[in-house]
């Protein structure tokens, strides 16, 4: 029989953490501002209720995130219960998929797509960002908000919403992110080193990339291309290249972006992002890939001029068809 | 005798705003979101109130804003009463300075360094930005928020603290958000177009800059160089170098971010932003320019290469003197 996932409130959920101990916290695996703040927010608010608690992640948590999760502890001590946050899946625990995928006591997300892989989920899909609700959790708790749950908070929040500039944005966003202000968050300087900083690696290969940015039909698409020899002469990581794909899209008049990204085999990995009414999916579709109506995905293995040329058949028709290009 | 300001509590200045009639409201010179929205916000409001309303600026509104201004309907009727909104001194009206300056009736303004050239003032130092002032006034009078009051407002208020990321946030600015989210802002939109767009020929020169940055003092220093040639061969207009100063203070490691930008007389202007301890202003002082701690200004009549080379000494020594190089 297949296991049946137990929905709880928020009250339940609660009840769950009390009345439990000895915790190992899953973050998703390459983690990001919500997933970090949520685990060692939740992490720091067990310890100060004296439960014992780990946190797990299947990759290193980056450099910039580590005000975070610095000041936790490292005890030892035999773990019983188990707590996925913000882990819509199990494969996306990555490397601890098979120690620990079959067997979460307790999953807290707000992806709506959640696979309800978990015991216990606490689900709220309408939080822009996980830490949302992990706030409300603590708050019920009755535990005080330290500067590490504060801060941990903040900053999962504003990293999933762009700063409460993107459409998940919420009422409750802006409330939740005024009571952490009354508490003291170091909001600025986190919007520093989230928003207003950049390696040396990226402010150059951006810059070579913006620079040579190819236009095509009357500039309704934009062409970034990322090349090997430009990540090598810039000595860029992966972390540098975070969201290089979203530039295209913000140039006035493109209806179509795309990044085109070489990879260490040869291939070239296309990211595409389009404004209404073009379909992403559709157009990456023609090549085998996919995604979301705004924001898709494909690969081709042939030349860089022979990329450029497939893709802009299939974008030209699409531009055409939906009255964008006539 | 000198003229004395009034200063208005917010109730003052609502009956105020009552008790007169046909307005003309001021905005500063160069103008921006908050000037914008405090003066189209503001007109609307009184409008609805019954009252005749035009609204002055020296400067063109620039097209990205013109979804708050066009709106309001332009009408003849002898003025009688003149207000002033975001306008800290009677010079930033600009070209209406001889005809106002001495002669505003009611100014509204959160600048701690007002003149108080007006005979009333309702200001209020603690507000991040003077939409936030003019969101409780026209609270205050009870008047409706209309579509346009409210995108007014939000685009005043998030223009003026970079989406709720720079320091002069405050709870307030969150807690006025979610009123006018909860009024349903167009804040997904108004973000796109204020932080996600950039002309393609701003994008161009942003890449050539970026690309070009040059480093000194083990990467304590990052100097962009904006050149005649590369304003010319881009295309750019004022608005699209707007914020390019910042772009070097952005960067890992970087204590003084110096930008230079040749003029169209062959000078160069220089602007500094530097992270503390680093004395912007004192920097700056050395070659008879000024400015605040964080970022100043100056200018040079001298070749590209003598610029770097002078600015660089003073540069040197402060970074010494504050034990940054050692």
């Amino acid at each position: 029989m297949e296991k049946k996932t137990n929905q709880l409130s928020r009250g339940e959920a609660c009840e769950f953490l009390t009345s439990h101990d000895n915790y190992v916290i899953l973050l998703h695996a390459q983690p990001d501002g919500d997933t970090i703040g949520s685990g060692y927010a939740l992490a720091y608010a067990l310890k100060k209720m004296g439960k014992k608690v780990r946190v797990l992640c299947s990759d290193p948590i980056p450099p910039k995130f580590t005000y975070i999760s610095n000041s936790l502890k490292v005890e030892e001590f035999p773990e019983e219960t188990v707590v996925a946050v913000d882990v819509a899946s199990p494969k996306l625990l990555g490397s601890y998929e098979a120690e620990y995928g079959k067997r979460v006591d307790l999953c807290i997300d707000h992806h709506i797509s959640n696979l309800k892989y978990a015991d216990n989920l606490l689900l709220d899909a309408d939080a822009s960002a996980n830490c949302e609700i992990i706030y409300k959790v603590i708050k019920e708790l009755g535990v005080e908000f330290c500067k590490h749950i504060i801060d941990g908070l903040y900053t999962g929040i504003v990293t999933d919403n762009g700063c409460f500039k993107y459409s998940n944005t919420t009422v409750e966003t802006h409330l939740i992110a005024a009571e952490l202000m009354k508490m003291g968050v170091d909001y600025a300087e986190i919007n520093r080193i989230m928003f207003d900083t950049k390696s040396r690696a990226r402010v150059k290969i951006e810059g070579m990339a913006m620079d040579g940015i190819e236009y095509y039909f009357g500039g309704r698409v934009a062409v970034i291309t990322v090349t090997r020899k430009m990540i090598e002469e810039t000595g860029c990581d992966d972390g540098d290249l975070d969201g290089i794909n979203t530039l295209s899209r913000m140039i006035e008049g493109v209806m179509v972006g795309v990044t085109i990204r070489e990879k260490k085999d040869g291939k070239y990995k296309i990211s595409l992002r389009t404004n209404a009414p073009i379909d992403a999916t559709a157009i990456c579709a023609e090549f085998g890939g996919g995604g979301h109506p705004r924001a898709a995905g494909c690969e081709f293995s042939c030349t860089l001029e022979q990329v450029k040329q497939r893709l802009n058949v299939v974008i030209k028709e699409a531009l055409e068809e939906s009255g964008c290009l006539i």
